[in-house]
C-alpha cells in the first residue's frame, strides 16, 4: 500500500482532506503540523485530536526560527492585530508568513523521504488563491516539478481541493462524519472564534451556503 | 543597491561564492546558515569567520527536527560512518540528508522576503551533480521557478558555480585572496579533517588540479 503524509494544520481543509484521504482507504496516511509561532496555536490541539480520531500516526515540528527572523501579523511575535473583514481584502496580506508554505512542504517532503513515503497531501483550495501566492496552481506545479527531483525517490504532490471552494469542502466534510468542533480557522490567538477576522468570516460563509450554523460559534 | 542573501555552509564552495559577491560589490549581502546536526558541526565556525572578514551580517538557524525525524550517516544522530573513498561514488549516497538543500532554500527565501532581499545566491557546483540531485540543473530550475511564484515579490536564485568544478572554485578562490584555512569539507566529526572522506578527497583533489596542497593538511 502507497506510504503519504499530509500536512495537518488542524484547519477546516486540511482536516477535512485527512479525512477524504481515509475513507479512501488506498494509502497508509501519517499527518503533520508545525509550530511556526502562529498566535493559533490552538489549531495544533486540533491537529491532533483529528489524528487521534483517524489513528494516524502525527508529528509536530517546531521551527523557533520563524517567530525569531520573519514579520507577520500572524505570528505571535507581532503586536499587530488580525484584521477584520472578508478574506479576499487586500488588508488580509498582512496574514502572510513569507514563503511559510515552501517551507513546510521542504519539510515535510523530508520526513516522508525518511519514512519512506510517496505521497505528500496539502491542502491548498481555491478560496486562498486571493491573498495566497503559495496557494496557486502555478506555484504548486513548480512545486510537483522540484519535488520529483529533489532526490532519487520521488515525492508526488498531491493537492486534490486546489480547484474547490470552502463551503463544496465543508459539504465534504458534513458526509464523511467530520467533527467541526475540533477544526481551528480563526487566526486571533483566543479562545473562542472571533468571528471577525477574514478567516472567520469565510469559514463562517462556507457554512452558511451549506444551510449550517458553524459549531463554534454555537 | 539590491540586496542579497547567501546560503553560507563555511565549506569552500559557498565561502569562495560569498568573496567572489563581496569583491564585485554591486549589491549589499548578508550570510545564512544552518545548523541541521551535522557531524562537521566545525563549518559554522568557519562560516561566522568568513562573514566577520567580508564584514557582512550572519545568522545561524538551528533545524533541530531535522536530527529528529530524518536518516543520513551525516547527521549526528547516526552511528554510521561517513564512507572513505572518492566523492562520486555510490556509497556516498548515504551522505545524503533527504531533502534539505529544498529545505535550505525555502528558509532562506522565507528570511530573504523579511529582509527585503531579493536575490538568494546558492553555492552548488557541478561536483555534486553525481551525487546530490538536489544540486543539479533541473532541480535548480524547478527551485527558481517555484521561488519565482511563492509571493508578491520575486525571488530570483542565482547560483553561478552551477557549471563549475571544484579546481575552478579553488582557482577562483585563490585570486580572491580567500583565507582556506577557515573552511571546512570534512564530512567526519573531527577536529582534523580526516583525509579519507569523499569529501576530503574531492577537496585535495582540486588543490592539486591548482599545483597547491589543502592548507588545513599542512
Amino acid at each position: 500500500m502507497t506510504k503519504a503524509l499530509i500536512i495537518l494544520s488542524g484547519g477546516l481543509d486540511s482536516t477535512v482532506l485527512a479525512h477524504q484521504i481515509n475513507a479512501a482507504n488506498d494509502c497508509q496516511l501519517a499527518a503533520l503540523s508545525f509550530d511556526y509561532g502562529q498566535k493559533h496555536t490552538r489549531e495544533l490541539a486540533c491537529a491532533s485530536a483529528q489524528a487521534s480520531q483517524l489513528k494516524i500516526e502525527h508529528t509536530i515540528v517546531a521551527l523557533p526560527f520563524i517567530n525569531e527572523l520573519f514579520s507577520s501579523a500572524l505570528l505571535s511575535n507581532s503586536d499587530a492585530e488580525i484584521p477584520h473583514g472578508h478574506y479576499q481584502d487586500e488588508s488580509m496580506k498582512q496574514t502572510v508568513v513569507p514563503n511559510r508554505n515552501m517551507i513546510m512542504l521542504s519539510i515535510a517532503a523530508g520526513v516522508a523521504l525518511s519514512q519512506d513515503r510517496s505521497e505528500l497531501y496539502y491542502g491548498a483550495h481555491s478560496g486562498d488563491h486571493a491573498i495566497y501566492p503559495d496557494c496557486r496552481a502555478d506555484f504548486v506545479a513548480a512545486m510537483q516539478q522540484a519535488l520529483g527531483l529533489c532526490d532519487w525517490q520521488k515525492i508526488a504532490l498531491q493537492v486534490p481541493f486546489l480547484h474547490l471552494d470552502k463551503p463544496e469542502i465543508v459539504r465534504r466534510g458534513v458526509a464523511l462524519g467530520v467533527d467541526f468542533r475540533q477544526t481551528w480557522t480563526c487566526y486571533t490567538g483566543g479562545d473562542q472564534p472571533c468571528g471577525k477576522c477574514g478567516s472567520c468570516v469565510e469559514r463562517s460563509q462556507a457554512f452558511a451556503a451549506n444551510g449550517l450554523d458553524d459549531p463554534l460559534l454555537d
